[in-house]
């Protein structure tokens, strides 16, 4: 059953999601991708999850497509079509992460190989703990990151370490990746760190961490003055929101404030 | 009088400029947003200054918006309207440092807070005290930074950590905010240290000084075609200009060589 | 003769290419250039070289422009036209590297100054000794980097400190060129660590490897969704490749793969 695949429950605002395939590391066969993008899905379609933490379920984060079962589903080779908006079925279950409208944070243990990782880089903050392994690893199968991590680690690892993930294959762990950008933090229980940092989040506004979070999403290629003027766009509205009149009058009456979703 | 609330003093083509408003930790009113942007129009429009330090009187570089005040000038609540150039009034108190023809270096103490942090962010090199906080805190007001804070961070902090600054409100101290890249550097006393570099960066000809600053000025979205033809076009002039003959004869008469601005 | 300014021995898919001016500290004069050119030019029309090793004979990779050479050759003060695709000569011989369609790897020991210093920037990934001496060092001449280093630095360097590397005219050694992103790696023997990485990159799929380096030559201002699917043209390409079967083979059989060129 694909509902099964993927657990997630919502608390206070905070979505826990948890990849939920223990038994095979959390590979991806077409069920997995495919609860994956339901889940995503979903929680766009919610107004009542402020942020959402992502991690995988037993001894690892995920290890990346399951080649055996890929085999056996050969449609799925077509990987041209952009089933979901800008990506196919594949980066979906990376960039979708990304382009969800509220804050994603990931806890990554054990190991996130290939896809997995991909995935790990479509959060928005990752926290990682210190023993865990890290690849971008398709180059040992004669094939390039293709689950959207060249568009997601640009603007994260600077080009010569780009370079040297993808081309090299190599394994990372803990405070290299942190320090070359492939996790934000090292943490002994990522889980934890990462729902305290979820729970800060899910206490702001909604309205001003949509406007934040779509400001950071706008494309690439935006110019200066498009994303200045982005800036104010966005601001303007905010001014004018009832959320930004309970938090100047909460910080005055020394009090936390309560927002509407 | 709006005059005194930035002191400017220029010597051997250093302009040390002020925020000088220290009873309020230099905090931003329309008035002083306005001497903020008279000082950096003017500093334009003359050809003497070479470089500019930027730093705060009394206890504090900004703490950022005076929301008092402000709240008693709605005029300045339309945030639209371009009236800098790319930006509006309050952008261009951040953004205008960045489009100066000459490089600016912050010195920044104390504290540097929402659109105080974001002024700093404008300046091209920033040297900050150990012990100074530093936030973009809009957050915490369900706003968020619209003072040219995304259009400056996105070249200047990676995109899991500028998630995090904005997400989490928090604030950064001196090492920390330099690692990942809301300072350029710690120093015991920013002061000296930016006016070492200043004195530096003036000694060299204006002519390369201002052609280098144009080049990294040039838009994001430049292409790298754009990005060399840019280079060449800069170099064949300044390859005819008098400052460089004068930079070879100075270094072959081992001798200090004198510009002409 | 200008065959002998640079030398090039193909092993195993590796490519050694040296600078040969070891009497002049590799400096580039119009024969060093034209050299280089050439050089770039062959492997680019090899289908047999999977990776190239840069590096330079005697005491240092490059000290930069020979000034008194380039001198007497006016022609060549003619910076505009792009006589090797986006690039001039001297760009090219920096910009190159980068835009051949295989991995190229410096090793930089002694000096690395001005055109020198880009050159190196061209590499994918660097290694340098821990005492070299890196210096993007034009402002001292009254010039600005015009050897395709605003466009490599781009990537490389985060934009405060890229200002101030070009501004001030310093040198950065070691430690610091790595952690700021001159340089990917420091190593004693930065020619044993360049050439141990050459190796594992040219046992890898060359079909795979020359994706994923176009991929990542994608042009700056890509947007996220062309580089989506970027990623699903080249990977459904490999996907039907032999030398991904063969990859797969191998590990299946726990042996080493046999790629075709």
């Amino acid at each position: 059953m694909s509902e099964s695949r993927v657990i997630m429950t919502v608390t206070d605002g905070v979505a826990d999601v948890r990849f939920n395939r223990p038994d095979k590391l959390n590979a991806l066969d077409e069920a997995q991708f495919r609860a994956i993008a339901a889940t995503i899905a979903e929680i766009e379609a919610r107004r009542d999850i402020r942020c959402v933490l992502l991690s995988g379920a037993g001894r690892a984060f995920s290890v990346g497509v399951d080649l055996d079962s890929l085999a056996s589903a050969p449609a799925l080779r077509d990987l041209m079509p952009r089933t979901c908006g800008e990506a196919n079925l594949f980066q979906q279950c990376a960039w979708g992460w990304r382009t969800l409208p509220v804050p994603v944070i990931a806890a990554v243990h054990g190991y996130a190989f290939g896809a997995g990782c991909q995935m790990m880089l479509g959060a928005d903050i990752r926290f990682c703990a210190p023993d865990a392994e890290l690849s971008v690893m398709e180059m040992r199968w004669g094939l390039v990151p293709d689950v959207a991590g060249i568009a997601l680690l640009r603007g994260l690892v600077r080009e010569d370490r780009l370079r040297e993930i993808i081309f090299s294959g190599r394994r990372y762990q803990g405070a290299e990746a942190a320090d070359i950008g492939l996790v934000t933090h090292v943490a002994a229980d990522p889980y934890a760190e990462a729902m305290a940092m979820a729970r800060i989040i899910a206490a702001f506004s909604p309205h001003a961490m949509r406007a934040a979070k779509r400001l950071l999403n706008l494309p690439w290629e935006t110019s200066n003055a498009a994303m200045l003027l982005a800036e104010s766009r966005e601001q303007e509205v905010l001014l004018a929101s009832e959320n930004h009149a309970e938090a100047v009058r909460a910080a005055r009456d020394k009090r936390a404030p309560t927002f509407k979703d």
